[in-house]
């Protein structure tokens, strides 16, 4: 094992997409853990649309990644070494440790996983941040009911494919957007959706009125622009929009506002933000609802799994905003 | 009195402003009433914003007036012959009468008025639709609390000037944004606001800082536009915004959606489309409470009554999307 730390540091801040000077690689000694903290060696990155917003210089849900810091990265890896009582060499975790090869944790928001149950990745994808995701916008946010109408963008992405499970397993009719024959084949043959809407093959609104006869009653947005508006020219009485993310306008100057919004009040529907984090107590509990239905074999947790290094990070950024994924981005790292 | 009942139709669908071309003035006899219905001579027209969405050929909360039909408009009377056995001669109501001197009326949807507590004009405002428009959309939509910040725009219009007044009886502090000095003269000394902004003044959000330094709770939105964009910048933990209406837009050809609708994920906000026809069933516990508020001098009813006759609707209404009025604009029909 290598004693060197190799990192990717957020080296400028983007306008549009990031660019290879908007980074910078630095190597450190591997830390020493000092008396209630200990060392995670990096097994696997999650990469994720949220990244972008937090290269940014303004304050958004959470503080930016200031200049000259590790990259932001929820990641899970291995317990190197150890100096705190509940955290022992060999145990499996899950926390936000950045883009680097090892991290110094003194536990705070970090969470052991059962590497028996699942593959590590599977915690950054259905197990971990992304399943709660899906959980607590579908179930907080939108009060999905069995037998209602529920849509979703960027359904073949690691948020989305998820939700579509979710949300079938309650009794909903699920519609999945994506990119793509092959994604949309994904939707249906993998995730169980009822319908796949393919956005690049042209008139969603049409196709929406064709698998959604009755109306949208929730639409779970991961994407904004173009399918946001053509979704709210859909909505039933009474619909709930998630606003879990919007993709296709991290990397545009000017975001676009949905024109249709004023649908909303035709529909007297909802749009709503959502941010995981404001969930953290009920994480628990949800996270073994989410781990039944994978070990039931209802919900298929899908990694896009990248093997590199560290300094693989910018390029397999770039791909997610790509939509080179389906399921969740993972970068795996691998050793020397 | 007068046997020929004179009526304004929509004659075209306009694009933008609507203009003389999009009217027609007709002439009828007065009808006589059947079994079961009986004749109002109008004496006060609602003026909508709303009218102009009306008029689009595109259904939305309800169903576009048709060409050649008499246009819809909220009015009060005085029932001039009857058939009814609820209504009698003498009788005051408010119902949707359209732009016409006379209508027939089964009773459907109609409502006596007590002309005793206020005058017949007020029931087109404080004691009206616009009453009702304002108290559900901040009690149900909003859920306002005590001690919230509150914003409304269009706050010296119709339904934004009595959204203020019940706000601050419900113990919030209120800002209102409005256009010019005068109206925000209005807001505060008339109106009981705890502060004015004026947006043709200019930094809408500079002064939204100032007022609102924790942030805004709940907005009352009747503009949309650059205002709501504004508004969304400066939301605090938990918003909730009420799309009551969009004025600002009705008379564009392409509406500006709020670019800046992402500030709902980041504040975990919603944003509400509201139909006040939903709360029918609720009028009247709503209706009392407005009423005991009005009588105890707590909110002001104001409305800008121009004095005319049916023929002066096309240009009252235009008056309006001019923002020449302050509180709820009628146009009273004087008999010749």
């Amino acid at each position: 094992m290598s004693a060197i730390n190799h990192q990717v540091r957020l080296a400028g801040r983007p306008s549009g997409l990031p660019r290879a000077s908007d980074w910078e690689f630095t190597s450190e000694d591997v830390p020493e853990p000092g008396p209630g903290s200990f060392v995670v060696e990096v097994s696997h990155l999650s990469i994720d649309p949220a990244m972008r917003g937090w290269m940014n210089a303004a304050a958004s849900y959470i503080p930016p990644v200031e200049v000259g810091d590790v990259m932001r990265a929820g990641a899970v890896g291995l317990v190197t070494a150890s100096a705190h009582p509940e955290y022992a060499v060999g145990d499996y975790v899950y926390g936000s440790f950045g883009v680097q090869e090892y991290a110094l944790s003194d536990g705070r928001g970090v969470s052991k996983i059962d590497t028996a149950l699942a593959e590590p990745s599977t915690y950054l994808g259905a197990l971990g941040m992304t399943g709660l995701t899906a959980y607590f916008g579908l179930f907080d946010v939108g009060r999905i009911q069995p037998g209602e109408t529920v849509v979703v963008s960027g359904a073949a992405g690691a948020v989305g494919s998820i939700a579509g499970q979710i949300a079938r397993i309650k009794g909903c009719r699920t519609i999945g957007i994506a990119g793509g024959p092959e994604k949309c084949r994904a939707l249906t043959d993998e995730f169980g959706f009822d319908a796949a809407i393919d956005y690049r093959a042209g008139n969603i609104r049409k196709a929406l009125r064709e698998h959604a006869p009755k109306g949208v009653d929730v639409y779970f947005d991961n994407v904004g622009g173009e399918i946001l508006d053509a979704v709210l020219t859909r909505l039933a009485r009474h619909a709930r929009i998630i606003i879990c993310g919007a993709v296709s306008q991290y990397n545009e100057t000017a975001v676009r506002g949905p024109a249709n919004y004023l649908m909303l009040l035709v529909a007297r529907a909802s749009m709503t933000g959502m941010v995981i984090f404001d969930y953290v107590d009920r994480f628990a509990p949800a996270l073994a609802e989410l781990a039944g239905w994978y070990q039931a074999g209802q919900l298929a947790s899908r990694e896009h799994v990248v093997h590199g290094g560290v300094r693989d990070f910018p390029e397999v950024l770039l791909q997610l905003f790509d939509g080179a994924n389906t399921g969740k981005m993972v970068l795996a790292l691998d050793k020397d």
